[in-house]
């Protein structure tokens, strides 16, 4: 439930098309409800904009089918991160209507696709093994009201690609970056632009990539003021990033 | 010089308000002027809507003397952040109408204080220790056109600080914290508002802070989605990365 | 054999109940006793007050069943902590009693429920993906003597499930927090309260989670004075702390 | 002000014997006053048992003795942690009842000396170079209202030593240990006595002590369940911990 | 062949009972043999006193079992460390007289039993989970020519374990000592002994042991001056370092 | 299509030899081509002087055989790397010609034969367990016109191994050092020869080797003024380094 | 004393131009020379093509001024890196003809200033604060008898600056790129040329760059194939390399 | 005392040479006398054949006085470690005897010169850097009554150095390498010779050495089987370690 659906359902008791216990029997969620396991937040999306999401990582298949169930049967959209095959098997063959991304594990629940971010979110990565990542910031911008450009495979060593892409990256009103190895495209597209970079720095590569721990470093590092930085391979926490910025209400501030 | 700057500077052209000549002077130096050990950049303003900032921590002060003298002749706000006690005092003695901010090591030429940025940036600080990357922040933000909302030595350990000040957190649109020691403000921040969250580790702590290492640790890793992080200490960073989201023309995208 | 049986024994010998030879039988065990790669140390539970414990982790299932089979002989409560799905099935199958705690891996024989310990213990976890290392701590705690609070999934990112939780922090005595990612739910419980707090850094998360290195840090930085920390994901170390705190013997002292 | 304080005050308003208004002067303070710089939190004492600590370090001379003016006007302990030669000069000019304990840089203002805490302290450090970590402790838990025992330098290379502080040791009921290089001795002692047990690593040493991590990571893997670690040369969080345990009103739950 | 198989060689030579061609075949795979991906080093045994020993980790079955043939020819010892189960499968099938160690994965030809080393060699564990290292560091000096003295399972929580055994300690000549967690044992053993003492750290434990880094530190940070220390589960190592110390030829110097 | 190639073309056409819809169709490729998931990039042979190589990790079978059938349309040489069980398999069903190098995982189309690199490049390696890496470095030296001479197991353990092995060192041009363990070989090499030295640590080790971190460091130390380093395991990018200085256009500027 | 220096000389003996004596007296240094703290080494610039250089850091001035005066007296280019105000002042005022060069610390003899390296190395550094790094690497080059194009500050923040130096960069024969930060320089100027390119992480930098650190591993990262690394600050050690590459001998293998 | 005067002590009681109250004075100190701030083990020479040994690091200058008076009064030999200007100028105006080791800070008193070790140490450096960690395991050595080889600066990168100093090399029983860098001495000196060998890491270094980190890693990793590590810097442990090893009655086992 989120601002606008609450709004709606208390101008509806106002004006008498909706009875007290109806409204009630929506409302009598909040805050949380307790699976005992987990404390189920219907209430996040209210605060943050944001519609609920379940990390699958560290949950057994059956508590995230439980978790699931919960908040689709009061909220619109629903995203499941992380989901590994055991996970996803189940999810999809319990819950109907799921998208399942086997690249990145997600799986998104899309029944109200408006659009309510503030300007398009470009999704950009260095090479296709970058690309996981990617695939979880898109779907995350997308299923919380966001449009998304993707641009893939347009690391520096080949920076005649990336010159290419400069007209599509100037549509963008913020900009997410996923890099593995040095993680170098960050600092230069964060001086191609003067808009919002969150960057994504990616487990992807080998030889002194460790993991993404030299991209983290890198990108934390970078001479281009103003990038800031999420944990490795979180490309969910940069769509959320992303998502604060262009959300409509902050925007109003 | 900045984008509005140049658009005055050529509709001037155009009106005959200004000759040629006269133009060809100002622009001259653009895209950058060579000094030897330094490329001085006048069109960073023009391309990112910042204006020019000088790091001096790591030149000697003759050479961040020279700079400023180049930047100071094109542009109306100029910025040195770092300095230490040689270098703050050549730049005081040699220039006028610098601010100096001790705890930071900034100075601050404002002579342009017209606020472009869209929506008022809070800088919240943990604890006392804090201040001085606080301190950079905001004296960035400033100058750099926003207004600035300081709450200081609100750290979680005694959330009641934090909650007083709850109201005033609320009027921001972007929001930059810089904690110390585990750094936890930023997640609970991060929980309590759905605005953009930039954290900044810093170095002030003791016992396993690490010198800033654990803060940045744990605010990449952040339960509160959509967090995102700069380097240790650099309060000017994160000053920039809020520049970005509040700027208008990209807030008109 | 705890204190209190040594006493008993020791007083029924001098009351003529039990003659000199039965004793021996009895003590004889002690110090220890030689399995040749193992020594079996009864008399732990007499110098520290903590029935034996056995570490399945990096023995054969062989080498423990030996193992507890000597414990249980002479003990009446036996803990083994981290089997693994062989072990867990060869104890089961050869020792009759065996409570298996499947997530943390915890296998329990609770003959003895005297509840020893003075005050209960507040076992308190921020995420569905710690419950494995609150159930070890929980599991550890009562066998050894103690009444144990559960509270789950309460972690800072929504500050109003841990303030609805407040009350039945109050009744522990002593409190142990779980917790992965950043870790900060240690340091807000360490203000909330003035009981003792033990944290456990979980190795659940990512991003930058490290395996639990970040919240280790973050626990070890905690800006709430007092706060002290074990090993990741050792809720089995946590609960020892808390027992020995909550002794009665200790706390007659 | 502590909650004895408190009750006194309010139990003379209900007796008549203090008037609203001149409760009210002493209250109003409450819950913390705003020196711009820093929040100067009244109610610490009141929540966790614990007078008003300043951590000098990071703090300017005059920020810490505003800081000690305001709080020894309500208060009758304080305690400043980490003074260098310029703050404890500064300090002792202005305040008198200054102690000052030049190895660890604490000043104390103990006026009232009344024991609160049930049990002795243990207060036990490796060798000489430990001994500015114990002092710290040790002034912290006796300001705090608790008796301490203090053994200096039984390291582990020399048994013997510690052998013969064994009777010493059975008559407290909390030991905090202090140890850098391998910090074995938390280990030795943690497997000597049944009572909690809180580690602080020191960054004393050489070779591979590596500023106390080797003895943090050492105290943290011990294998002597239930030792409870604080980061490196933190005496004051041991001794805060400490206290937590001791304090009456925690052991009455 | 060692130095005592040459001089003998030599002096039937110089005697006559063996001529000049049949002694050239023995010696002539010296200074070593290509196999083409590995150089087979006959004299490394005349240079150092130690049999060849195959490290099979990182080599494929049929690259181990075609070294070990060579070997086997011309030596009377061959040691095999670190096999898989593949790896020593073929090995024991193909090559009559192996005995192999399941917990090591180390596969011994010992046909030449001679006693060379001048004293006994204790290996000392700390726990159940370091017999593993400790079998390595027992059958290498073993098939080394040495006597060894097992001792296992003396950790210094529980210390009268370790007192227990301070006889069989004292008549060893050198000391290994192999341990994980925090690797306490080494500092205890070191302090108790003036021998030459060798510490193992080992990869067994959890909750801070990182795969034995943490007692690697804490032995080279050991307060015991003399303690020695080689790499993580380096049991081959230490025995080796030991052969060094107990070899006669070197004791004679 | 390299530089001969694109000049060859270019004559073609002004000669009259090639009509200009034909060159375009060579040409039209160029800069790179969008697969959608990866842009192609024809022209990296042209500006690096190396054929266009594929990094199968991180990649599905599928994305790997679609490059490189579209490489295989314009180019003679290609290189895959790192194959695992499954890619290499679908390359060597779906494309005839591969060369499969199953130590290291790499694929090799190499039609083109022609030696283009001045000097031949000596590939050492320290070890059995070394060559894997060894052989990535000289699979891609020769795919991109390069002589190699191969030089295994000459660790420093042995030195009179490295010593026999002199004579050939001595006929490279430049050099490549691939050692685990501590990497000493690249400072004893780099001290024998004057020729440039590349290093490459690789993961072979164990002990204290921490998969490579240990060589790698100790290789960017060494102790031989001019030897350079690459990542971890990094043959490939050694290879490139040399081919970078044994190139014939480089050569002749 | 040089190759050609020594052919000369043998040259003159075979001619009878410098009788036997004579050279030996020249020869006799050979192969080095004690001076009880230190081995003179007069031949490294026979072997390696290099001259004599002392690294004055962890020296004495005298130590460093006796090695000098040793080295002169037979070579006539010596080179000191390292130096601090300490030792530069000794050595300017004892020994004729020094050039000091106090960003980096290096004092250079440059006596024979002819041209041996084949090609011109390009120095190139991101910002002002890597110049004394580059500095190092040039005033090297030079003394070894190499040409040197220096590019300062363009850093990949400004690709602008980067792209209008690019003729210069195309006439070196190898790059040294000198960068801090991220140091993602290294990636771009690697992508730019297919020059071999020599990269040297600085310690300049704040924030996340860790003292070169984090460039360090960024640059072991490089997506750039062919791209090698030596330590950090280490424009000494990138020179040698460049000059291995660039010596006519090798060339003319 | 050391075992021999104890053993003269007792005989003389046995003989009537020396009355009961004499003796009684003489061992009445042991086991070990309080000064407050430190025990004073008078008995470790007689466990370990060591002399006490003070490590004034860490300690005031008044501490290593006391204890340096009290150790006087009893023992022959003292030595104190890692004094700095201030403490040495104590100790050396107030004790006479006093040898004074500037390089390593180490002061000597050295009243007995009875050469006890059975075999010579060889102490080995790479550099002149490395030189104050050689001086303090040499008077270390030598103060403990052994005959030291003092070999310096003899590094792999000149081979041949090494080569000549081989001979003094064999005459050796035991050997120390201290080295920085990448310390791949260790690795050669290891292989070359069959006598124990111990390895310092030094701090000495740059580039890559990280103060003596590298260097310790690849001395752990070393190829050479049987070396092994002391911590960084830690001349006096390698020391302490030979000694052992050489110590007659140990030899005797």
């Amino acid at each position: 439930m989120n601002q606008e659906q609450l709004r709606t359902l208390l101008e509806q008791v106002r004006e008498g098309a909706l009875d007290v216990d109806a409204a009630m029997a929506r409302v009598r969620h909040m805050p949380f409800e307790d699976l005992g396991f987990a404390k189920v937040d219907h209430h996040r999306e209210l605060r943050h904009g944001m519609p609920e999401v379940i990390l699958a990582q560290g949950k057994t298949p059956q508590q995230v089918l439980a978790i699931a169930q919960r908040l689709l049967a009061v909220s619109q959209n629903v995203l499941i991160t992380r989901t590994n095959a055991e996970s996803s098997a189940v999810i999809q063959k319990n819950l109907p209507g799921a998208e399942h991304f086997p690249l990145s594990g997600a799986i998104r629940f899309w029944r109200d696709k408006t659009v309510r971010g503030k300007g398009k979110i470009a999704v950009i990565c260095a090479g296709t093994s970058d690309i996981p990542v990617a695939e979880e910031a898109q779907v995350t911008a997308e299923v919380m009201g966001n449009e998304v450009i993707a641009i893939h495979d347009i690391g520096v060593a080949g920076m005649h690609r990336l010159m290419s892409n400069r007209e599509r990256l100037s549509e963008a009103r913020v900009v997410v970056v996923c890099a593995g190895m040095e993680g170098a495209l960050a600092s230069v597209i964060g001086g191609m632009t003067g808009a919002p970079v969150v960057a994504v720095p990616t487990s992807a590569g080998y030889g002194a990539s460790f993991g993404g721990v030299t991209a983290l470093l890198a990108m934390l590092a970078s001479c281009a003021a103003g990038v800031t930085v999420v944990g490795i391979d979180n490309g969910f926490g940069a769509a959320c990033a992303l998502v604060r910025i262009c959300d409509q209400r902050a925007a109003r501030a």
